[in-house]
């Protein structure tokens, strides 16, 4: 485990005062591209976020027989009150949580930020908050996009519990291929101790490079080679969770199991609700060592889908790329636009091909054996050539694997600007693709053009499954007066044509406090009566991540 | 729906009373190549069952208000109290449960069997019940080798709900490759329903000829292709549980989401103690047109599962065999007895190939494609040759096809000559197979050993994944003088030994009752806890399935 003091804190860039040198500039063909799309921006960034010593800051809540017992548990170094750890834990990454931060708005931050080193010390923490009724925000990588670790509005005293020092790699059954990490481990540590038995999980969020184990396994989460590598859901076979009640450990001992319902299953997605994840075993892979990629054009959105569907249909998972991305007119116009001279030619060539508004498909295989990759490869092409897909340089992939995390590290130059960004997700059947795929990008426009901000809306699909895909949306516009009020009349818009479409309101960004609302569309009432009586057993106070997942009343 | 006159009831031949045509007579090989293993057997059948009408039955117990309560939901010929109803549905076919009605013990038998027509009519059957504490068991195919469908030994009024006449295929999604089916739809007939949209389940079980779909996705169950089409649980999208609160509707509406736990996971498995699954939505395939088989021999277990092994994580699950099938030495070497001359012949065969003692190992490919077939077949083959596998007829394979749903039927034929017979199966990472088939297997022996009935016990492993392998156990012996003790004392041996080195207490078979005391090895007194509150939410008095999964206390 790692000292709380060399414990390195990579989280802040996205808030806009972090470290200067990972920011990413955007390009001025982007921006250009952007202003013709939501209207004029500044010349140069102008709505910045305030200094760090600027942000209004509750003072800590929490009392001093509070802090004893805390201190108690963890060491007097282990309970953090300064500003800038209570700032980093005032919330996630969603555009509301940034947005407050960025004006000055510390009022969410926790009372205080508990650093435990083991998993004994987190089931004291727990014990001590739940026998004081203090509310407990477990806190791995702090990306979550939808609430899920930003301290509830109507919160009473709350510690926000960090795991950065559990960050062992536990175990490694390289036979079994199955490893078991604790749950503060980072993503790229993740790749790196695994890679030191030939291993790799391949879970590659956008989030990968904070996001931690324990918080892909709350959340349900899918990465960039889902498709190939499985959702992590799919790779769960073994959790421990410390409960106000104690510790609960599922494993059911075997690839499978017929040994009752799946409570492991609970446990995944559960959103620290139910108590804190520190370890989890999962399915490893070995380390791809080959790689090849392929880009393909479409004319169509529909043409693509359809494509892709027949592809993992008649052929398999398997032999699927474990990257299968499709961009939609909007996106791939975008992409070609930052892509600067080159993207340029590239659009000049598809027109030539008649594709107009083409869709861009990013395929990557990977394996430990150059013979089977090309063999999967070659059966993909095969479909490929049957569609009417154009195929393009392999290097329009490469540069997408090369900026594939840097997605989120220009929200900040775009907020700079004054420029309302943010993305949610879905998914559905094949048969509902189309359906869905229009419902959403209509629902989000016609929000934002109600609002008076006339917005760009694009889309990708990333995941790719035998009977359904998923559907990520990005849209921009210009910031309204009332950015926050904004950002809530569309993802209600969003969220309500999602459900009424058919689709899941989220396929791997999780429920935190924002969909929370849309849930029961899914599990119905019942539903949410069984996961109320989840939380009551193991959750009887109410202290864990109050307001997330379940509603807090 | 069907008519309950019409409909089929083929489900009393494992019985011993039932078709006489179905029965399979065991070849003079096989018994003497037994009688050689556990000693002499009785040279013509003499144990058999009991006239049905010597079957010992208990007055039916239900009061008329009760019966007249249940004829206003069913209609009158919807109620059944006579003799054959109540014994097909005093049991499934473990051995103790063919045991008791052979030998006329029918005191288990249910006070009345119920057929509703449809799931508003289960609902008020559930509820009608519910409110007078009378014991609900849904009841499919009868197929549980766990005590599934048996009523508990301290029962009080209970009737057995049949969901024969839930027969529909409710709705197939032929794009998404999804359909909806009612749960009392058997086997063959899913995949005939099926088959006429050009798709298929691919989940063939043992007792896939008698078992039904709301069994298969009450029980987790996994198939004799499962290893390419994935078990039950795999497959399950969406569905719905009839519950004495109200109808559980579970649907994510898309092949994945993040939308909270996986509630979903609470019913798959939930064995009828929850509610009774009406229908469920379920991934399908395309039907196979193309098959390909091949068999091999093994020096050894070790090496057989690591050839395995190597084949799924170097090719991945979408490459493998959909059969992939491993006998150890003495289960082939029984096959091989079973198979007459033509058996004979391979094992001198294998003699000089120096394999004394081989393991026999059956795969199957199927697919639409042949070109995909061929190149999966291909991909396996590399990894065979590389192994010391000796390659043999691909008939053998063929062979094992068309018997492969006859094994159970076998057992009718062993009882009449005083043979004990029974199975049990686990699954565990590879890293633990090599200990954990030593381990269950010489618990077996030595139990029966000490018994004085030494028995015959026989191994295969049929499902394969990434992380591990599942072993199936199947062992004979002579009859003790107390048959019912004699099968506590071996499998109480069995089981506790799985659970000692690390299996998991049911691969596929389900908890039922007879599992139900070493559930919370998987999952822990916290576990067990969840599970209460789940069943306490949906079933607050205690009324569906009483000990079953949940001990009824």
């Amino acid at each position: 485990m790692s000292d709380i003091t060399t414990a390195s804190v990579r989280r802040s860039i996205w808030h806009g005062w972090g470290d200067p040198a990972a920011r990413h500039a955007l390009p001025p063909s982007g921006l250009s591209r952007l202003a013709q799309e939501i209207g004029a921006l500044p010349d140069a960034p102008s709505g910045g976020p305030v200094a760090e010593q600027d942000v209004r800051l509750p003072e800590p809540a929490l009392p001093g027989e509070v802090l004893e017992a805390l201190r108690a548990v963890v060491g007097a170094n282990g309970v953090l009150q300064d500003r800038r750890s209570r700032l980093e834990h005032a919330g996630g990454k969603s555009y509301p949580d940034l947005y407050r931060l960025r004006t000055g708005d510390g009022s969410r931050a926790p009372d205080a930020v508990v650093v435990p080193a083991d998993a004994e010390q987190v089931g004291g923490v727990i014990r001590c908050c739940a026998e004081r009724g203090v509310a407990v925000i477990p806190f791995g990588g702090g990306t979550s996009v939808v609430g899920g670790v930003t301290p509830s509005a109507k919160r009473g005293p709350t510690v926000s519990l960090d795991l950065r020092r559990l960050d062992r790699l536990v175990r490694v059954d390289p036979i079994s291929h199955t490893a078991t990490l604790q749950a503060g481990v980072r993503g790229p540590d993740i790749e790196r101790l695994l890679a030191a038995h030939g291993l790799s999980l391949g879970h590659l969020p956008q989030s990968h490079q904070q996001a931690t184990f324990g918080g892909y396994v709350a959340t349900r989460s899918a990465g960039q080679a889902s498709t190939g590598y499985g959702r992590i859901d799919d790779n769960v076979l073994a959790a421990t969770v410390v409960t106000p009640v104690g510790e609960l450990v599922l494993d059911h001992r075997a690839p499978a199991s017929a040994a009752g319902p799946g409570l492991l299953d609970l446990v995944v997605g559960s959103e620290g609700s139910l108590g804190v994840i520190t370890e989890a075993t999962v399915k490893v892979h070995a380390k791809p060592t080959e790689f090849t990629c392929a880009a393909y054009a479409f004319a169509s959105m529909d043409e693509a889908a359809e494509t892709l569907r027949v592809m993992i249909q008649s052929l398999g998972k398997a032999t699927m790329p474990q990257v299968c991305r499709i961009s939609d007119p909007d996106e791939t116009d975008v992409s070609l636009a930052l892509a600067g001279p080159a993207g340029e030619a590239l659009a000049r060539y598809l027109r030539l091909r008649r594709m107009a508004t083409p869709c861009l498909a990013v395929l990557v295989w990977e394996g430990t054996n150059a013979t089977v990759v090309r063999a999967r490869r070659r059966a993909c092409t095969n479909v490929l050539t049957a569609s009417r897909a154009v195929r393009l340089p392999g290097r329009i992939a490469q540069a997408w694997r090369q900026g594939r995390f840097s997605g989120p590290y220009l929200r900040d130059e775009l907020m700079d600007r004054q420029v309302f960004v943010e993305t949610l997700e879905t998914a559905t059947s094949w048969s509902n693709v189309p359906h869905l795929y229009d419902a959403v990008g209509a629902a989000i426009r016609s929000a934002l053009a109600e609002l008076g901000t006339p917005g760009l809306v694009q889309c990708h699909v990333s995941h790719v499954y035998e009977t359904g895909c998923s559907l990520y949306f990005t849209f921009v516009a210009r910031e309204a007066a009332d950015p926050l009020g904004q950002w809530s009349r569309v993802k209600a818009a969003a969220s309500e044509v999602i459900v009424a479409a058919g689709g899941t309101i989220t396929h791997h960004h999780a429920v935190g406090k924002d969909h929370r609302p849309y849930l029961e569309a899914e599990t119905g009432v019942l539903g949410t009566r069984l996961l109320r009586a989840v939380k009551q057993t193991l959750d009887p106070q109410g202290v864990m991540n109050p307001g997330t997942l379940v509603a807090d009343d």
